[in-house]
């Protein structure tokens, strides 16, 4: 089957009904509803990158799987470093343009490890079963929602002993199949996908087995149900604000699973407790990677942003801090950016095949590069200035006796007409002063796992007894 | 008269009617709009801080002018240790409770002294005029919006030398008055105000000695237009969601002043270009030093509400990351109070009675404050975690089948309920992913002069010539 | 009697014969040894300071505890808010020349207030005791050697449980008096001092009382040792290189009390234990404050020296990246500085009649300025430039063809000479690439208690309290 | 010819006989000096590590040039990925040791691909000479010292510009050769080096075209003298104190020239002054690479110091702030190294067959690298304690009845003896509180070109156009 476009993408959505609420009401159509728009071009923007004759011979790839052409970034399963380095070029090119390059490929991938490790250990047939899903995903152009993180409830409890359970797991075990219930946050543009994908997220115990469960089904699933908080950009019509948030960035689900049935061929770890680990372990490594460029791709959205604003405003670029804090954010870009593609020549491949990146590299560069978001934040602020907060809204342009006011008062660099620079300013308020700045940070500092989670990574992974017995010998205790 | 309760302040907005718009829509009733209800909220609240019993004693004072108590923030002249030592303490009190003090009282005391400069090096009376508009405010209880920063136009080129003028300027001297035309930008709480103060903000030469004015007049002076941005609350009515930003923080307005008419007795400054810097370098001085306990404030507010997030998530405080950052935040509070406090004891009186805080320290301190401020957000998603910014909406909790599902997965700690914890994220949320985070982070990082304005004061400022003196000498050149 | 001169303190040495060791050598003349030339010379010019007429209205001080005058820094107990001011003022001073300002004062003053507890806690009569032998102190013009700092053995353990137990202790109680054994370290200049204070260094439990023991002895009393190591500066002379270390800084040492007898009469806490965290409680406020404006100090020194190494460079001031850096050292300064001065308004007198600043504030201003320290060293290597590490020793320009080549090879600006270019790259040097710089890490970092502990006092003292139920107010928790 | 070992170099020093002074004498026999003994163990060193079985397959590689076997670091012209790879992990590897890898392969790599160019831009024959300079240097194994950083003088002027010239140059043209004239500053290792290699190190205007030039001659030549700075170690011998310093890092020098001859077959480079930039060009890139291992390995020696201070302090790593310290400096020394690797990865092949990594990446790296460099200068102190800076001298420890005492009142962890404990605290006194220090910090902050200079490569040649072009095409202005 043919590479599908964004409009084919939407056009698939038709066929399926998922059970989804906004703001307290019941969405009818995911396709249609205004407050999913955002979402949906958001993903169709990835289908159609993967056909974009400027980047296709790298955004789409053939599948040693089912031999066809598939987008890289969405279904690829990453095998070597060639894979993972274009994978981070993609990922800071997409995300220095829409924030979020949607990288599903890092999770089926890591999901393919920990499955196969499964089977290894256990001598189950998951992997089989695993890698048919993905050739139907592949075959069909389908994108998944990611069921990764638990609520986790009480956290000084592990999931067994909560009161009152919060987290996915297994209530019955049938012949043909598992009920589960429970729920799963943080599933980003979980409405608009077609297929669901859980995994566990932690350490488990023996007795927490039933939360050791994966599966992949429709996001339709009967019990399904997931609860969407809005899209960061504006419901009603733009033509010059929120130009970034009015087109793309998308909705954040709650997934609840009420006793939801799974038929024997999509599950994929059902009680493997022990293995459970393996799963954030490698999303460390190689969404870690991702992420570096991720954030990366960002600040380059930052650096152009602020650098066009200190034009518009007549002060360019050469007026002394505004270029060092500018040079200051590219440096912080291409240390994050050398750190995914430094994480990627240390890897290495996993047994299933999977090439893992080095996870101390890429929990040391994502760490760094989080420090810095809210500094570059401020950059934003200081260099495009106070008008990102006080600056008239459209509406006001677009009142004719009010226009001439503000073009009067607002023009700045005389190359540039007064629209220009509120287009400009609007942008940089989008990035720094709107709902989409939480979700920058948001995507900064808590996606991929939050910033403590780096450190253990390093600590626990880099040879510090090695360092210590060199110390050692120096001072002569051997 | 007595001090004004808040309410007998939104009384007192019925008896102005300035022309004001907002989202291209004029305002009729200013006291009445819907999306000027946090701005009203706002500063009624500062008139009843002055007379909260807790704080009556130092949140008014008895004005020296009229012999009557006025609020201290909004009214008083600064004149000795005591004044800028309580005010600090008291701004940073109200910053951290509704992010903004609205402290009026710094901007009446620089131009004190901007004026009584202007009579003693020119033999002018401006001054006795600006006496008598103050006692007027004081024994009105009304409040000022302050027309400082002028849009600047091509910043590479002075006001008077802009192809197409932007500042605010003086066309025409009457008899009786004079005629100004132009545009201020950044007017915080514009709209609600009673009068409207403006000064000059930027060294000026002789060609810009029609830029060089300063006067006060009525807000719904003929010709005077305010465009104001709409508060970064919601405009519909919430119980849990956004608790901060929908009672308070108000509008920002940009000011034009198309053709207005000053009267002579109301003018403090007309053409005296060589005395224009004399603002803005006391400004330097007595509002950073106010900045500094502001931020101080901004942070004890992510501090506090930190602190309860990983409470309610079940972490508590006790986990080490999360101590040590909210000690760091502690420790920066506290760094740029002990600023204000520095700089207040560091200050001196200036001649016309106005006690003027150390710029250097006030300065130094304000920069490493806002350079954390960045910082300071990230800790708060941090903290709170990822639900932060993926949450459901107050409206999935009223709905009572979504409800249930929210109550089940979204319990923490034990100790409170789902809906405590939902109200404690809801205000993480607030300010850290919601518009008024770019409110705050503008506040942080624009308000009371960009970043570079402080590096410049301590540059000029810091006797660089002794410490050089001092190294010669020790290292034998003299 | 009247102030003493420098000259007149190294003539007093000559009547104490304290047991000395350096480098494993008996230490005969105290005042006549090569190794300690430059620790007393810097304890002269503590002396010469008081007497100094350009600060003389400030370093000494009428006691009123003996109507005369004393120096300030050195034997003034510090009463009042103008104390602690004037105080800061002059630290900052002297130690932006002599890197130590040799405030025992401080250590004078946090004892006054230990021992005043005691007395008020358990009706022993300790305070008249101390006081008498502060007036003895300030009638003879003599300087105190401080033991604070016990060597604590296995940090896991409290003194009493040590297996071999390291820290000073209480081995007899005499009626005249009692012996004592153990060690203090980090006796800074302790060798070139007349009278040693000892005093507990941390919290202690019932088991440990025989830790609770403050006293006074002379330097030279019986069973007292000190192994001192030598100080950073040259023991050779030099006319260029080392222009600061080959004057001033001290040696540091190790106390060992072998079983030396106290007298009744000098015996200030005995047993006490439940009081004995007071002293660090104490030294936190006041010793830090001091340690702001002490730090402060250095950064002032590292400016002027990098400013004036850009200078003979030929590089000046102007260029972007050396203003800008010499620019954020003196905001450090300042931002230090300030929380010195405000540390010192909000604080408050104890019942003993000391002045204690505000502790949270001290700490917090500490906390900041020891963690820029490492970059300012960066700074100055950076400013100063390559030569700082590499260049020609003063032997090299002493020897006359070699002279001619680094004549011609190493001459910067044109203003100055060769000479006084390499002398102000030696000063770089003595501050950035000699023992020296060690030094100055060392009173950065651990003098006056180590980073964590600038932590923990802000955790315990910051009204988190407060600030969580302001938190709770906003989100509707009550 | 078989590779050379430490002691097959120490002897082929004999051969040579280099004017070279220290402390202004002349040194007589290079070899049997005692000041530069540990820079000819340093050298030594180098040597066997390519002979090292542990490393011997990666420290030694084969050279397609002259077909045998040569030790990498310092000998090999780097030509692939995966020979800039190898580089960064043994550079990380020794400086992690000995501080410096002594890396000459990248300064003889960095000049093949310059002079490849003058040969392409100018039809000269330079090429074949160095190519046969190399191969000598190869079958020999000899090594380089590194003439490339001019003094120059006056810097606010070109070398041809300056009142009296500072800067190396072509005093004379004759037909076997060249008469050069000048200094070389930061000839690191110099006097125990067998040839010097010199190249110019700015970009040359055409009237300094006496000033680009590039040759090869032997150490010993007649009229070029070296003036060293003693190695940070001490010089009398010790067992316990400066443990690494008084085994490696060597002698700084200047390098004098003093009418040299330099014979036609030796001169690669002379008068092309239109290219004299592309070296620091790639110095830039290759060198910079090399240094975000260097500063990597620096970091990974004071991680395992501090771990290893704080164990035998009884502290452990298990103290949170102690953890997360050294946390922090794994990842600081990850995200360096990091960057080194994708500099690497993200290189080219240079037309003269030289592999050059991305310059943006490598210094992005390099600058984050060394803005930390101080701070973890202040953990090393933090973490080992005050005694770092206090402790007895080994000649104390070295008198039988101070070792009695130092030994009751030094114990820390009981799992060592106090002399395991002073040896590691000595360790940490080398790093952080002896001259060794400024070397250490020279290294980072100039070695490798200064801070600023990263600036420069990186806004240079990051594509900061587009990026303003998205935000152009987002915000809707094209």
């Amino acid at each position: 089957m043919a590479l599908l476009t964004g409009k084919d993408y939407i056009e698939s959505l038709k066929s399926f009904s998922p059970e989804v609420y906004m703001r307290g009401e019941k969405v009818d159509q995911v396709w249609a509803h205004p407050l999913l728009r955002q979402t949906i071009q958001h993903i169709a923007a990835g289908y159609d990158f993967a056909l974009d004759p400027e980047y296709r011979d790298r955004s789409s790839v053939r599948s040693p799987l089912v031999g066809e052409e598939v987008p890289r970034l969405q279904l690829h399963i990453q095998e070597n470093l060639d894979d993972v380095l274009i994978k981070a070029q993609l990922t800071r090119e997409v995300s220095g343009r829409r924030i979020c390059a949607g990288c599903m490929s890092n999770m089926l991938s890591v999901t393919w490890a920990l499955i196969h490790d499964l089977d290894a250990a256990h001598g189950t047939d998951y992997f089989p079963r695993y890698k048919e899903f993905i050739k139907t995903l592949q075959r069909n152009g389908q994108v998944i929602a990611w069921g990764m993180m638990d609520p986790k409830g009480d956290r000084s409890l592990p999931p067994a002993k909560q009161k009152q359970p919060t987290d996915l797991r297994v209530i019955k075990r049938r012949p043909d199949g598992i009920i589960v219930r429970g729920a799963k946050v943080h599933t980003t543009f979980g409405p608009a996908a077609h297929q669901l994908v859980v995994v566990p997220c932690r350490a488990l115990g023996q007795e927490d087995k039933d939360y050791a469960v994966s599966f992949a089904i429709p996001i339709d699933t009967t019990g399904l149900k997931m609860i969407a908080r809005p899209s960061p950009g504006p419901s009603h019509d733009v033509r010059m604000e929120s130009p970034l948030s009015s087109k793309y960035m998308g909705v954040e689900a709650m997934t609840i699973f009420d006793d939801v049935f799974v038929p024997e061929e999509r599950i994929f770890m059902c009680g493997e407790w022990d293995k459970a680990l393996n799963l954030p372990f490698y999303f460390a490594s190689l969404h870690r990677q991702s992420k570096c460029a991720c954030s990366a791709g960002h600040t380059d959205l930052f650096i152009g942003t602020a650098a066009l604003a200190a034009e518009v405003n007549g002060l360019g670029r050469k007026v002394t801090h505004i270029r060092d804090k500018i040079t200051e954010m590219m440096m912080a870009a291409e240390t994050a950016f050398g750190c995914s593609l430094g994480a990627a020549v240390g890897g290495q491949k996993h047994p299933s095949g999977v090439f893992l990146p080095d996870a101390v590299i890429a929990n040391s560069g994502l760490s760094f590069i989080r420090s810095r978001m809210g500094t570059h934040l401020s950059y934003l602020h200081d260099i495009a200035g106070g008008l990102l907060s006080t600056m008239p809204t459209e509406a006001d342009w677009n009142h004719p006796e009010l226009k001439r006011y503000i073009d009067q008062a607002l023009r700045g660099n005389p190359s540039y007409t007064t629209e220009e620079r509120l287009r400009v300013i609007y942008l940089a308020q989008d990035l720094g002063a709107s709902r989409l700045t939480g979700t920058i940070l948001g995507f900064s500092i808590n996606a991929a796992g939050s910033p403590v989670t780096n450190s253990i990574v390093v600590r626990n992974l880099y040879d510090l007894e090695k360092r210590i017995k060199i110390a050692k010998e120096i001072a002569g205790l051997c």
